[in-house]
């Protein structure tokens, strides 16, 4: 089937079902960010490939909504689909759910599948429906019944995220679960998202990218929990193990049976941000609706983890070191291009000890793709790397022990002025955010602009969040806490590791950004309270070459130098002469 | 009557109304900060004359809620009176509202003066109370009804705003609250909070202490408007002048009655936070919550007023010129204490062109008092300022043309060296503020953090905000923007003068605040957008003598400097030869 004949056959569907407006969005039943392809209905359906779009379709209307990262990517891929591409973030676009509100009769019915849209995402698209009669109808996956050769679930492996790595086991997180379900007198709690589930119950899977993940959904009990999964993919020996703490594996599909079976007089403590439709409405209990209690928990790292995950950056250190070098000495000589130092990179990264994968697809920058943050390569894209302007690689590796993310800057050849400059001031704001000093209770809205004040005394900004959490190996991006302008009222707290990578893009000629990822710890107590710091914990050189040196205090000069003096020492004693002679060059003091 | 007596008569009235619980706040119909003598009944009913602070009555207990500031105070002030003490933000000390919900059976009443309470914080109450079925009474003035001598509502003289002071006339201000109200498709704006309706009609008066405006309500429809004010005291001309504009004045008390008489299809636009229970309970048509809308047009001053606001500085700061002249003349010669120094503040300010009043209690805190942040002198309090020591003044004043708010810390003697390095933190705090640049859209909260980290590097910080707005002949406290930690999706705007005052208290030792006025103006364009900063516009040195100059950065030293510069070039025209030298010697480069 085309497009045309997919969009045709889902219409006469949805005349059977008396729907008038179907939704499919790029979501999984986990709210997840790498969406299995069994999931990937929205792409069947537009042939629209984009990780982010949502795709509407009426009677006689389709369209897809996407962000700016997309445009031109969407309007080649929909040409002749009679899908219309609404630009989303542009002047006088309406938003999918506000062209709905436009285009349906008062007494419509909108459709979709209620597994892949979240509570709050479908409360959000109540309220742009507002007053109006449309009814929400979520039962039907429509897509289903015309993709024919639909992916499969994913059925990867699952292993025990062992104790040496997790730091605290499976029954310690339970206690901690279910304390705060009882302050919140919940009976139950439903975790509907993955990384909720690996963390709670130290298991890791591989049914997502990057994410070492496997699908599931969990139910909280205050004496015994259940772990809804393809019951066949977990080895015997975890299974009794689970059984030892009362954790029972059950069917995947099973979730939905057994969340209809919770008795109406109970509390189900769950999160509407991470729990999909179809599941709150298998519920008839009384719903206490809360962020899932292990997004805090899993965000405060414990020692075990805080050590594992200096040791991946050691060991991203010694791939890193490797992999700039490499790239000194064969740029000019082979041809390298994007996709060349994404393999090399990875390349370099699997000799280390324990590696599992990258942790997000690399994004490698050359000249002006730099200037997009979210670039990736493609066939049509990938260029000749040379030795003039500037490269950026942002980059990570998912290690039994650890999670990275690393973004560096590299100057090919001789800078200007300007380059310089804006190099400089990225970096200023690293540092500065690097070497804050905060009470207790301060919040990631509160310290953004630390980074971002040398920019801003140049009229310069960038466009995105300054930092993100980063899980053990676990999600890249994780919550619940954040560095960036907007407001959220959450606390960076101590054991938090969160990414710090100021940036800077000049679109159609470079992007710089600066990436390294911050461990939160004590900074000691005074009459005046608790207070907490940053330690930097990744572990690679930035390219001294690049500043200007006059543009940096005292203070940034000196945190540079003893950064540069402490990644040396600290990745040396792993390098061969010729590349330990390399490092010992790039980290000189300035 | 004594305060027994009082509770007793009140607590018969309660029985004759069925009332369970009476409760009596510090307010008075507008949510004023100052509050008129008229509405000082929590004073009256329990003798304790704090400015803040909250009285239930119940028929066999009574209790005072107040914050640390007061607990000295009113431990003394209650003793005898069978009132109990509630010490606020003490661990186990029960809200007003969590106590009253422990306190009162099921089907109890809980009374209040419905005028004295605003629609938002009687929701709080309602929250507070849960699903119990206590109902709230709000008709009632009881205490009204047992205050035999209670004052008069004041009747002080109204007066015009002059355009060349106010720089936009009431008539273009009222079409921009209109244009809002159309926006919101209201035909109603009720203001019930005495700066709007100041603002608004270019109106002041003399009826609330420190801030210059009339008791009044206003009532905007889309032809005419309506303030309800004592008739008698407006001036024939002005009323004249206001009919120009359709403009009507009606009595104050009638405002309730024509609440009433809007009709029930229309919409009002009000803001629950500035609206007493009373006004909002008389409206039955529909009503539309909002801010009201002349809060930010209010804090984004014209140019007009920002040149009113900068002769008022120049003006306040020959003031203090000659008063910290005189003080560093006259101290260990004759005995000066902190009302000396209040009293001698005022008469230098009241030597200025168009001065009217203090905007505030002037704060002199000498020592220990100066680490109470709002420490006011009594009568017991009281003491003599020697030549030793740190002395903390913060004070303001009220010209026709501005408003002023200044702190200066002064070193006496010799200082420490922990009082020296106390002082350039919290100097290098204010410094890093007024520098900053920042984006369009920028909250107070993205960027109180620069005004701490100093500070916060040396684990030591100050428990309050850094910037409250500041009125133009208007309330030296007003919003709605703030510059502090605490999340206020409310951004910093051009033309918002906004206090910079970061501090740092020792308890039984002693406060430094340093507090200047900061213009927001524009700071450029770039391909990264429109951006802001401040101007510093308070004129009066610091003490550089108590400067520790190693702690400055390069750009820090010449922001003293050229400020000092700026100083002493507008000030010294207006000085005679003596004061002249003097600040000369008091502004030199450091």
């Amino acid at each position: 089937m085309n497009i045309a004949e997919r969009i045709n056959a889902l219409r006469s569907l949805m005349i059977e079902k008396e729907i008038q407006a179907y939704i499919i969005t790029s979501s999984d039943p986990h709210m997840s960010e790498y969406v299995p392809a069994r999931w990937t209905s929205r792409q069947w359906i537009s042939g629209f490939s984009g990780s982010a779009g949502t795709v509407v379709i009426t009677n006689d209307k389709a369209g897809l909504w996407t962000d700016s990262r997309y445009f031109m990517q969407a309007e080649k891929e929909l040409a002749g689909s009679g899908i219309e591409l609404f630009k989303m973030g542009t002047e006088n676009t309406p938003s999918a759910y506000k062209w709905l509100n436009t285009e349906l009769d008062v007494d419509a019915n909108i459709g979709f599948d209620g597994k892949c849209l979240s509570v709050a995402e479908t409360r959000n698209l109540k309220t742009h429906l507002g007053d109006l009669g449309i009814s929400i109808i979520e039962e039907f996956d429509l897509v289903n019944e015309i993709w024919k050769d639909r992916p499969a679930i994913p059925n990867g492996d699952i292993f025990d995220h062992e104790l040496k790595y997790a730091g605290m086991t499976r029954y310690a997180k339970l206690t901690k679960i279910r304390k705060k379900m009882a302050e919140l007198n919940c009976n139950y709690h439903f975790a509907g998202s993955l990384d909720d589930v690996a963390w709670i119950f130290n298991l890791r899977g591989n049914d997502v990218d990057f994410n070492p993940l496997a699908l599931s959904y969990a139910l909280i009990e205050k004496e015994k929990a259940t772990i809804y999964l393809s019951e066949n993919k977990v080895p015997e020996s975890l299974v009794k193990s689970l059984l030892d703490d009362e954790i029972e594996i059950a069917d995947y599909e099973r979730v939905f049976a057994d969340l209809e079976e919770i008795s109406a007089s109970s509390n189900v403590l769950l999160d509407i941000n991470r729990t999909n439709l179809k599941a709150f409405k298998s519920i008839s209990a009384n719903i206490i609706e809360c962020e899932n209690p292990s997004q805090l928990f899993k965000s405060t790292k414990n020692e075990v983890e805080i050590e594992g995950m200096k040791n991946a950056m050691r060991k991203d250190g010694i791939a890193l070191t490797h992999f700039y070098y490499w790239l000194e000495e064969n740029l000019g000589k082979t041809k390298i291009t994007e996709f060349t130092v994404i393999e090399k990179l990875k390349e370099f990264r699997a000799q280390q000890d324990n590696f599992k994968d990258e942790s997000f697809n690399t994004i490698c920058g050359y000249k002006d793709h730099g200037a997009l943050p979210h670039y990736h390569t493609t066939n049509e894209s990938n260029v000749e790397i040379k030795k003039d302007g500037i490269l950026l690689i942002d980059s990570g590796a998912q290690y039994l022990d650890g999670t990275t993310d690393i973004t560096r800057t590299i100057p090919l050849g001789e800078l200007s002025k300007e380059q310089k400059t804006d190099y400089t001031l990225v970096l200023k704001g690293m540092m500065q955010l690097a070497m804050a000093v905060f009470p207790v209770g301060t919040r990631g809205c509160n310290i953004d602009a630390l980074a971002r004040m040398d920019l801003w005394k140049n009229l310069r900004n960038y466009g995105h969040g300054t930092g993100h959490g980063v899980g053990c190996f676990m999600n890249v991006h994780e919550g619940p806490q954040s560095i960036r302008q907007e407001l959220k009222d959450q606390a960076i707290m101590k054991g938090m590791i969160t990414s710090n990578e100021p940036a800077l893009y000049r679109p159609g000629k470079y992007g710089i950004r600066h990436e390294n990822l911050i461990l939160c710890k004590d900074a000691g107590s005074s009459d005046f309270g608790n207070y907490l710091k940053f330690e930097t914990i990744t572990l690679c050189h930035f390219e001294t070459k690049a500043i200007i040196v006059e543009l940096l205090s005292s203070e940034e000069r000196s945190w540079l130098n003893n950064y540069h003096q402490k990644v040396y020492d600290t990745l040396s004693p792993d390098l061969d002469e010729k590349h330990k002679a390399w490092l010992r060059e790039k980290t000189q003091a300035i």
